[in-house]
């Protein structure tokens, strides 16, 4: 990987505009990533006006209009990529996720909707299942004759998915589960179909037998007869309407002694036979609850799509309509386009930069997905590595994603707030994204938890001696940040260099070094803090750990970070040697010094950056994104979404045109002579006419 | 001021749970601030069902509510406080300021749609007319017989107002202003009651007479009749749907020849004779154009107190449900609260400290805006002062205010999602807070500049040789800076001791200093960047403006801060000693810290902070957030809003009466004896049979 030399790297000169472009259309199609046919098809489809969303409509409307817009996915055969094969499916994972993010540029309600049925209901059925289960449900689903409700999710417990109430007994003199909902925390919540459109759900429950308690199970359970009654014992309440997403009928859904026959048993992790015995392939209850939920990761994957292609929507509504919209006269007397101001740039410049590194993140974890689910890498290493780098990446796209829809919609002003515009309506669905499929900070503390086993896992078999030196050396590390000292030898090297600062910057291998050098650091001061955890009591120990687990969370957004920086160099790489690949660079390096400078002070007091170095930082991240203004157009195009995906007035055209109408007045009153003067420009000349009246006297 | 001394400075000892309490009455009455009666007064208006957000009615419903709503306010005599005695009013400015932004606990809608009525379109002709408007329009007004407009920002200008489009030109033969709207561009736009209920309008438009245009002017003119058709020449669109406040019409209108009498003009500041002749007591056309627009800072007033009351709300539903909130088994095997979590702590407490630090600065800025506009403080100088005050403190309150709400909409998971829990209808409604009455990047750059006048006003009158050494000092620091000598020095002091560190930082002296230091220093190196821009071509001296703007808009965000952090400081020091106050001492502690932590890299390169002290920076926020802990419901509590004003069910109690009927149920079956045993205990039992059963043969 090598990297792009820039001519003239001394700061204070101003930035030539830049003559020649980056090849759009390349970079489009690399953005299209592994499974270009199946988003494109994807996109074809949400360019069609009877998907979009339409905000004017109340929840009542919109939750009808969605259900239609399924019916037409199932016309569409947009549905069964990921279904097996002799059912009319494609068996394509990786395939199935990438056109099913699309989805979100029609409308988040259609996507979140679609995911309920076939993503999360129809994939408990198939992934939790065996071939009976297949055969028996999955047609009804894939057709959407049966639309199903996901039911996990108790209004008492969200995150804790492995102390839900609801339980499943098994009778065996009928061979029937025996479902039923305890107490109000029980019910079941926030289900997509619950409320209006479920006929059947997949219920989690604790499954009991020989009155021995095996865990969370999942069990098929019709809920409504044809008609759209609840079935005897079944129970539920409207959960109304939401902050967003409201073409999704979320309800409650409880359970007073409901009878299931024994086969309604998802039995792929665990069986009960007609004597009522459980069996399993694995052995370890805790191990068996984590793989079942194992295999449902793609929502999280889909999420992370679907927030990348979110924020690209909304960059290209915000850049379009800032490199139109003027505002106050510049130096030549025309008025500025918003992208020349230096603030508006930093507000969105950095976002595109990122929404790439995102971009190409999510990529790798897509083409992961599809190794793991498809067969070809699934390993129970891989498997893992892969639930760690979901649970990574999500909360960090998911963020970025609300976060940029809102910077945008400050930056159009009243106009971003309108609804014709977009940017809200995408910022109210996606809003939901950042908890549900796992709280991001409850994802991250997984991380977290993984990246502090991987660190424990160096003192495995290390004598005494090794363990001593290991922990002398972390300790070292210690008084050297506490101290400062590292700090001084740097200042003493770097002092009145920032040229040479800039250049050592630039280089991946220093962005690489610095952001590993914190996780890494993170992670061995939590380690050392809990070293003693195991000597303590119960409460103390939960203490202990519930102080630090803020900073075993920065610690895993770190670790996300680099796998995204990783990401993006990774992608240059392979890249072809000029203008775009030279652009890009620029903007990883804009990514990877945005991050070391939202931690800025940590690199100052870890010893890891002087001062001249860390001012440097910022002083080259301002020339990166004046460098990167011009192409910011360009990099907007890039993402491939055209005005039917776009449909943001203010990002048509629309604005320059009024612009353009506007100046040509203004151009037409000064040359015609006869306009009105300025109070100004007539006081002036009177008091130059009363000088010569007084020279006259 | 004098500072809680606290006893057990020592970091790393746990904090023992706090035994006193704060008094929750007192401190309530205190943020009820100089206008207490007038605020109550309008809390309990805002408790009137009649008067709620109903999230599921979708826009014209919405709408329809809000106009009535509008009307039960009249009926209140609840609209009158600003306007003259003479009239029926009450000339209270503060009061009605401080009962206005109540409104927003009901419904933000019926807040901006009063607003708009009698804050915009009536304050408008009440400030920019005189008499003979005041006794012909203000009736109609305050009645709301005339639902009005004020119509002056158009599509292609919102922040420069000064270059809107819209022309008024007088035509002396029929004494008549026509006014006209001249291209797309200029359409009025975003208006609240333009799409419907308006039939009168402000219209702000470029003055022309004799062929002289004298700049914006407002103009009151009818726009419907009584049946709601537009009057001849007058146009316009609906907005139709926004992301928020969709209880008021806005909308677009548009001018072609509309005609009204010359006395239509509001001519406080700037009149126009028979004969055509103009005239005005303030004669710079900046000058008076300023002065017009500073008497409309009472909305900038306004949004900065409904930002912090909806901070408010937010903050007691997040901190309640966190309190009774329980997920995951802690270390007594019961389930831990969520406000027990490290970062759930970190995320709601230091938002509270910075409620409670807007709230005190929003009073402060209440007093200003009244003292200027009851007369009793109206020099210029006052009301200057007045308007960079509201310019500082709206952006940050509005940006405050979304920020906190997002946050406890996602401390409250899937449950924060749902419009019955109030957060998310606030979230969308407040979004706009942040860009309308002054966009807050333009406001802070006002702010900005207002700094870098008052700095260079320390340069008028020095001499070449003063001159000479201020700027020498300022190199001086920029040399400094850069080589981090200081920091060196520093280093050598504090090494090893961060007890001294603490208490250095907990001096409210120290705190003031740092936070000072950085403003001067930001506003000092612009000045110096920008100091030969004379010198420039215009397009040369707007490109280095523009690359300072982001540090400028810094510097004016840091002025804001620490105006905060003063009003915090000025409050406490006004309370008896005892434990509020100490509980309050730490919340601004916490406060202030914070700020500093936020610029830590600024304060370690710029040599204000050591290593050790930089350290002890965070390591005593941690603290404090933890001795913070068991306050937090009380603090919530302080901000003196009912379940009335709440109104989020998992506010209600719901949740602790949901998670103790299930607590309960867990320990009945505990206690039952012949509950289902866990699969764990099996299996670890049936080793055990095992092993015997081995030990025998």
């Amino acid at each position: 990987m090598s990297d792009i030399s820039i001519n003239d790297p001394e700061l204070d000169e101003p930035v030539a505009l830049e003559q020649s472009r980056i090849d759009v259309g390349w970079l489009s199609q690399q953005l299209l990533g592994t499974w270009p046919e199946e988003r494109l098809r994807a996109r074809a489809n949400s360019a069609r006006p009877e998907l979009w969303r339409d905000p004017a409509l109340a929840m009542p409307e919109h939750r009808d209009r969605v259900m239609g817009q399924l019916r037409i996915l199932v016309e569409e055969g947009a549905v069964n990529l990921a279904f097996p094969k002799r059912l009319g499916g494609g068996e394509n994972h990786g395939g199935n996720i990438a056109a099913f993010e699309e989805l979100v540029v029609a409308d988040p309600s259609l996507q979140i909707k679609a995911g309920v049925q076939w993503g999360l209901f129809g994939s408990a059925v198939m992934h939790l299942g065996t071939e009976y289960h297949h055969d028996t449900f999955l047609p009804g689903i894939m057709s959407l004759e049966v639309p199903g409700v996901y039911a996990m999710t108790e209004t008492g417990h969200g995150s804790d998915v492995a102390s839900i109430g609801t339980t499943a007994t098994y009778d065996q003199g009928a061979q029937e589960w025996v479902i039923n909902t305890p107490f109000r925390g029980a019910w079941k919540d926030y289900l997509g179909n619950a409320a209006l459109h479920g006929k059947a759900a997949v219920v989690f429950a604790q499954l009991i037998t020989k009155n021995v308690k095996h865990g969370v199970h999942a069990f098929y359970v019709p809920i409504r007869d044809d008609e759209g009654r609840f079935l005897p014992g079944i129970g539920g309440e409207d959960d109304g309407v939401k902050g967003g997403l409201n073409g999704i009928d979320n309800g409650r859904l409880h359970f007073t002694e409901v009878r299931v026959p024994r086969r309604n048993l998802l039995n792929r992790y665990g069986d009960v036979a007609e004597d009522g015995t459980y069996t399993s392939p694995i052995k370890s209850p805790g191990r068996r609850f984590f793989t079942m939920l194992g295999t449902l990761v793609q929502g999280r994957v889909s999420l992370d799509g679907a927030s990348v292609a979110a924020s690209k929507i909304a960059l290209k509504i915000a850049v379009t309509y800032a490199n139109e919209r003027r505002q106050f006269a510049g130096g030549d007397g025309e008025e500025t386009v918003l992208l020349d101001y230096g603030m508006h740039q930093k507000r969105l410049i950095p976002r595109l930069a990122t929404t790439y590194a995102l971009s190409f993140a999510h990529e790798n974890l897509l083409k992961q997905f599809h190794g793991v689910f498809s067969g070809e890498l699934d390993t129970p290493e891989n498997r893992e590595d892969l639930e760690t780098l979901a649970a990574a990446l999500k909360p960090l796209s998911t963020w970025h994603g609300i976060n940029t829809l809102q910077e945008a919609r400050e930056a159009c002003g009243g106009a971003g707030f309108l609804a014709e515009n977009r940017i809200t309506q995408l910022r109210h669905d996606l809003d939901i994204y950042t908890t549900f499929e796992g709280d991001n900070h409850v994802l991250l503390q997984l991380v977290g938890k993984r990246l502090l086993s991987d660190y424990a896992e160096q003192f495995k078999g290390a004598d005494r001696g090794e363990v001593t030196r290991i922990i002398a050396e972390q300790t070292a590390e210690r008084v050297f940040s506490g101290s400062g000292l590292r700090g001084i030898g740097q200042i003493v090297i770097d002092r009145g260099s920032r040229a040479r600062s800039v250049g050592w910057l630039r280089q991946p291998a220093t962005q690489h070094e610095l952001l590993t050098a914190r996780v890494e650091t993170l992670v061995s001061e939590v380690a050392a803090k809990l070293r003693n955890a195991k000597k303590l009591s119960k409460p103390e120990a939960a203490a202990l750990f519930n102080r630090n687990q803020p900073t075993l969370i920065e610690a895993a957004r770190a670790h996300g970070q680099l796998l995204q920086w990783e990401a993006f160099t990774d992608a240059i790489s392979g890249m072809p040697e000029g203008k775009t690949r030279q652009v890009l660079t620029w903007l990883r390096d804009l990514f990877g010094l945005g991050l070391i400078e939202e931690n800025l002070a940590w690199y100052l007091m870890s010893g890891r950056l002087s001062v001249p170095r860390a001012q440097a930082v910022s002083a080259y991240r301002e020339r990166l994104i004046a460098r990167l203004r011009p192409h910011a157009a360009d990099l907007v195009d890039a993402f491939g979404y055209g005005p039917e995906h776009i449909r943001a007035s203010i990002a048509s055209g629309a604005e320059r045109e009024r612009q353009d109408e506007a100046r040509a007045y203004m151009r037409a009153q000064r040359e015609s002579g006869n306009a009105p003067i300025e109070e100004k420009a007539m006081q002036a000349e009177e008091k130059l006419k009363q000088q010569k009246a007084g020279a006259n006297a």
